[in-house]
């Protein structure tokens, strides 16, 4: 009976863990939970951590002292990662998605939660030291990606939009000029949506100039956050110069033949 | 040695089925993964089951036959729900969120993943009888509890515009009037976003009078698709009569009293 008992908490524990990615519980909480002493849920976390590990499935970390606690951290092995986006840039390199003007078709990826998730549990691996309080994005087709990045990392979502709108209370605004259409365009941010001095990761779907993304970076300057990376599904490999100097992407399109209808995209593999 | 590894089975067990809901896996699945008979992987099963219902974190389903498997569904009881929706609907009556026009602040909530995941969940869980094969929403506030609703359900999103954009290819176009402004709009949608005949549920953060989830509706049936349900996170009460007649939502909007500032929402509960 005891034994059931036991494995009824790790069933638990590992799903409690693993539906709050990031956030420290302390052990307390566990041994009031479950009604267990330390001793025996530091065993507990021990074997979630260990099938976890086995299986490749993700990281527990635990954290001595009187605020410590445990925690899990969402993880791939980078050889599962390359697959992965191996897999996925053979679906975008399929010549049915491509548009005039050599635009790409990915919505059904992007909108597809399986897809999302996973990007965006990769993107958090690759950026985990940057140590973000929010991911930005400018509305529309970057917030399922940043969303999915968002609770990877366990931290709030911020939207710019390209209007300041009525529901959303003051907001700053900015112009900018998009890098590749050179048109000059605005976008808003709420006042209240960033703290200031907070650390911001600018997560979206695509990128050729940087146009949209110097925009993000100003708009946060503008209430007082710093933006500390950007982060996009795709980039272009042309123009070679971009507009923002930091940034880094989980794809590159190298190129696109109108002719053959070849679309030329590799994944950026650690 | 072997009580160890039927412990790490469980971790993975549980973790995989968790991060995959309504996803049917064969049995084989895990059983050649784990490198065990189909009587120990049905008691692993069995342990997973009890562990999630005691702690009331979801169901597990089987299903027999050669078609069959094991899945997962996420499920809180009614009374956690209510909880969870009356402790919401607290922060969402603070006075510092109305803004003038009667118009409510809620982006902080809704781009929260642990508040938009849950609430997903519940929508998924209150129109599970529906069926649908896609959760449908329009740019852009909708999005985050749209792609949680999708990944309670393990479907794709589809993202209907305000404009029809060249990236997303051939698309189709609707007019619509606004029910509270009476202004004419238009919403479009790509051709390829849904396939033909399916069951659309459609999630939107706001509804006043149902104009635009009345255009949602034709935008769907323009492709051949059927609306099976509209739910909202907060539906308005005034105007009583919407110019759509099947709609649910999270929470209702009773009212906003622009001089005191109080806004009464209250949850819809089971």
């Amino acid at each position: 009976m005891a034994r059931i008992k036991r494995l009824e908490r790790i069933v638990a524990l590992t799903k409690e863990l693993n539906d709050h990615p990031f956030q420290l519980f302390p052990f307390s909480y566990f041994c009031e939970k479950f009604a267990v002493a330390k001793s025996t849920l530091s065993e507990d976390v021990q074997t979630v951590r260990n099938g976890l590990s086995t299986y490749d499935l993700g990281i527990i970390e635990t954290v001595a002292g009187a605020s410590g606690g445990v925690r899990f951290i969402p993880y791939h092995s980078p050889e599962a990662d390359n697959e992965f986006l191996w897999t996925l840039a053979k679906r975008l390199n399929d010549p049915a998605r491509l548009l005039p003007g050599g635009m790409i078709y990915m919505n059904d990826l992007l909108f597809d939660p399986q897809i999302s998730f996973r990007l965006g549990e990769i993107i958090m691996q690759r950026t985990l030291e940057l140590q973000p309080d929010y991911i930005m994005t400018v509305e529309a087709k970057g917030i399922s990606l940043a969303l999915a990045t968002a609770r990877a990392f366990n931290i709030p979502m911020v939207m710019a939009r390209k209007e300041a709108r009525i529901t959303e209370g003051p907001a700053v605004s900015i112009s900018y000029v998009s890098g590749s259409s050179k048109k000059i365009q605005t976008m808003s941010l709420p006042r209240k949506a960033l703290a200031p001095k907070s650390r911001v990761l600018v997560v979206d779907d695509f990128m050729r100039a940087g146009g949209t993304a110097r925009g993000m970076q100003e708009l946060a300057e503008e209430v007082g956050a710093e933006v500390v990376g950007t982060y996009l599904f795709i980039a272009s490999r042309e123009p070679e110069k971009k507009i923002v100097s930091e940034y880094a992407s989980l794809m590159t399109l190298k190129g696109v033949d109108d002719e053959t209808k070849a679309i030329d995209i590799v994944p950026e593999m650690l």
